[in-house]
C-alpha cells in the first residue's frame, strides 16, 4: 500500500511508520514537527521507500497535493494534551477537529477512502460500564480533548456514510513504550531523577488507568485493518487490566532504586476532566486473534528502559512550552 | 433574565423570543439573517426591553462584545439543513461546530455561564433501540449535520466540566409549526401547489419520522430550564408518536383537497444519510411535568395554516441557493 501517515513523527505515529515499512509498505510521513521529533524517523530514512513532509495539517492546498496518489491515511497527528486543555481551547478545535476535517477534505479530493484514526478512551467521559465497551451508553464529554476527538469521529463517521469512505477508529487507552514523550510514567521518571526522595502525584493515587504497549497498539492496528471490513470499525485497544496511580509509581520506585515520600494533591481526579477510573472492554478486537504481548508492568519497565537510554527526550521535552 | 438568543430571526428562534419576551425577558437577538427572516421578529421589536443585532457567529470579537452582561445564551443558529450536508462541508463544520465554539468563548470571556443549545434527534445516526432515549448506545453518525452537533454537544459539556458552565442539550425531532420554512410540509405544500395533480416523494414513502409543533418545543425547552438542575441536562424533545411520510402527505393532500399521483424516488432512504426511523424517548422531559398539546396531525395542520397565510416565506425560500 501508498500509506500516507500524520503526525508521523509522533510517539506512535513513528512506531507505526517502522512496522509499515517493514511490512514492505510506502510510507509518506506529514508531520509538522510542533511536538514530533526528526529522530524518531531515523530508521524510517533509511528506507528508499518513505519520505517525510513538514507539512501542517491547517494548510489544506499543501496537505491535498501531498495526499495525492496514496491508498490509506492513519492520521494521528493531534494535540494530545488531555490535562491542559482548559489552559487553550483553540488548540483542541484546530489541531484536532478542524485538522482531521482537512485530512478528510483532501481525501476526498484525491479519490483516497481509507482512513485509520487516532481516537481515545477520554471519548467515554466517566462511563457507568466497566470494562466499557465500544457500544457505551451515549457519553458526556469531561475534557476539550474528548470532545475533539468525539468531532473527529463523527466527521470521519459521516464521511463514510456520505462520500464512500472506510473508517478505522481507534480508541486508545494511554500507550507505553519506546518513543513515548509525555504522560505519567515521563513525569515521575523526570521528577525522581531530579528528586529521589519525594513525589508530588496528581489527585489521590487511586486513580484506576489502563495502559497499552506500543508495539501491541501498532499490532492491534493493523490486525483490524486487515480483518475488518465494515465501512465503519470502532475498535477499543487496550489490555484487559488496570492498575492504580500508585502502583503503577510503585513499579517506577522499585525499577529506579528509589523510595521516595509520597504528597498527594488530593481528590479523586488528577485534573479537571481527568476521569478516575479507565478501563476498556477490548474483546471485540480479541475476537480478531490479537492480545497484547506485554502487561501494564512490562510496558512500564520498557518506557522506563527507553527513557534512561534516551535522556534526549526528556531535556527536549523540558524545552518544550506546555 | 437577560438572555442572549444566537439564530434568533429563524423558524424556533423567532418564536422563543416572542415568548421569553412574553415572559418579560430582556433579549437580546443576534443572527447574521443567512436564512433568518427579519419578518420574524416584527412582534419582537415593540417590546422595549428587545434589541437586535446583525452579526455573525464566525466573527468572534463582534459576537464577544454583544454577549456582554446577559444572563443566558440559548444558542440556536446553525447550518440546519441535513440533507444537502454533502454538497458543502465546511458549511456544517464553520456554521455549526466553529460558530458554537466562539458562543463558547464569547460567553467564557464574559463569564456568562449558562447555555440551552438546539441539537437533534439526527445525532443517534440510525439507532437499534426505539423509542431511541438519551443514553441510547454510542451512536455512528451518518450526516455531516449530525457530526457538526455531535461535535457542538461535545464542546458544551467539556466547558461544563472544564468552566464550570450549565447547560442544556436538546435533541428535537422535527419541528413543525408558525415560521416553519423548510422540511417535507414545505416541500409537499409548495410542490402541490404548482401542481396538485402528481407528487413526488423521496425514497419509499415508509420513512418514519417523529415531529413537534413549535409552541410544544417553546414550552419544552423553558420547563427543562426552570427545572433541570445538573450541571449538564440531554433532553429529547418529540412527541410520542411518529407518522411515516406517506401519512403526512396523506394529511397534507386531505387539508389541500388534492388527490396527486404520487411518485416514489426508491429506496428507504429519502437521500444520503437520512434515516428512516426517527422516534425519540421522551419520557425524561415528561417526566419534568411538561407534555405536547398539539398531535402530529394537529402540528401539520398549523403548518399548512401558516403557510396559506404567509405566501410571502415560500417566494422568500424560492429566491435562496440552498
Amino acid at each position: 500500500m501508498q500509506v500516507f501517515v500524520t503526525g508521523a513523527a509522533g510517539f506512535i505515529g513513528s512506531n507505526l511508520v517502522d512496522r509499515l515499512l517493514a511490512e514492505s509498505h510506502t510510507v509518506t510521513a506529514y508531520d509538522n514537527l510542533s511536538t514530533g521529533q526528526p529522530r524518531f524517523l531515523e530508521q524510517a530514512h533509511q528506507h528508499s521507500t518513505f519520505q517525510f513532509i513538514n507539512g501542517d495539517l491547517l494548510d489544506l492546498p499543501r496537505l491535498t497535493e501531498a495526499l495525492a496518489g496514496h491508498d490509506f491515511v492513519f492520521h494521528l497527528a493531534a494535540n494530545a494534551d488531555v490535562r491542559f486543555g482548559t489552559e487553550h481551547p483553540r488548540k483542541d478545535l484546530e489541531q484536532n477537529t478542524i485538522a482531521t476535517f482537512h485530512v478528510l477534505e483532501a481525501m476526498r479530493a484525491n479519490g483516497v477512502r481509507r482512513i485509520g484514526f487516532s481516537s481515545t478512551g477520554s471519548i467515554y467521559g466517566e462511563p457507568d460500564v466497566f470494562p466499557t465497551p465500544e457500544n457505551a451508553p451515549f457519553p458526556v464529554q469531561t475534557s476539550l480533548y474528548g470532545a475533539s476527538k468525539l468531532a473527529g469521529e463523527g466527521l470521519i463517521q459521516a464521511y463514510c456514510t456520505g462520500f464512500g469512505f472506510q473508517g478505522y477508529i481507534f480508541r486508545f487507552v494511554s500507550i507505553l513504550g519506546e518513543r513515548y514523550t509525555h504522560g505519567h510514567v515521563f513525569d515521575f521518571y523526570r521528577k525522581l531523577s531530579a528528586d529521589p526522595t519525594r513525589i508530588t502525584v496528581l489527585g489521590n493515587g487511586k486513580q484506576r488507568k489502563s495502559y497499552l504497549y506500543v508495539q501491541d497498539c501498532v499490532d492491534a492496528i493493523l490486525t483490524v485493518i486487515e480483518r475488518a471490513q465494515d465501512p465503519i470499525n470502532m475498535y477499543n485497544l487496550g489490555t484487559n487490566q488496570y492498575c492504580a496511580v500508585d502502583d503503577s509509581l510503585g513499579w517506577i520506585c522499585e525499577y529506579l532504586g528509589v523510595t521516595p515520600e509520597r504528597q498527594y494533591s488530593g481528590g479523586e481526579r488528577g485534573w479537571i476532566g481527568d476521569s478516575p477510573f479507565i478501563f476498556l472492554d477490548t474483546s471485540k478486537v480479541r475476537a480478531l486473534g490479537w492480545q497484547p504481548k506485554l502487561s501494564i508492568r512490562e510496558g512500564v519497565i520498557k518506557t522506563l528502559e527507553y527513557l534512561q537510554a534516551n535522556q534526549w527526550v526528556l531535556a527536549q521535552r523540558a524545552g518544550q512550552t506546555l
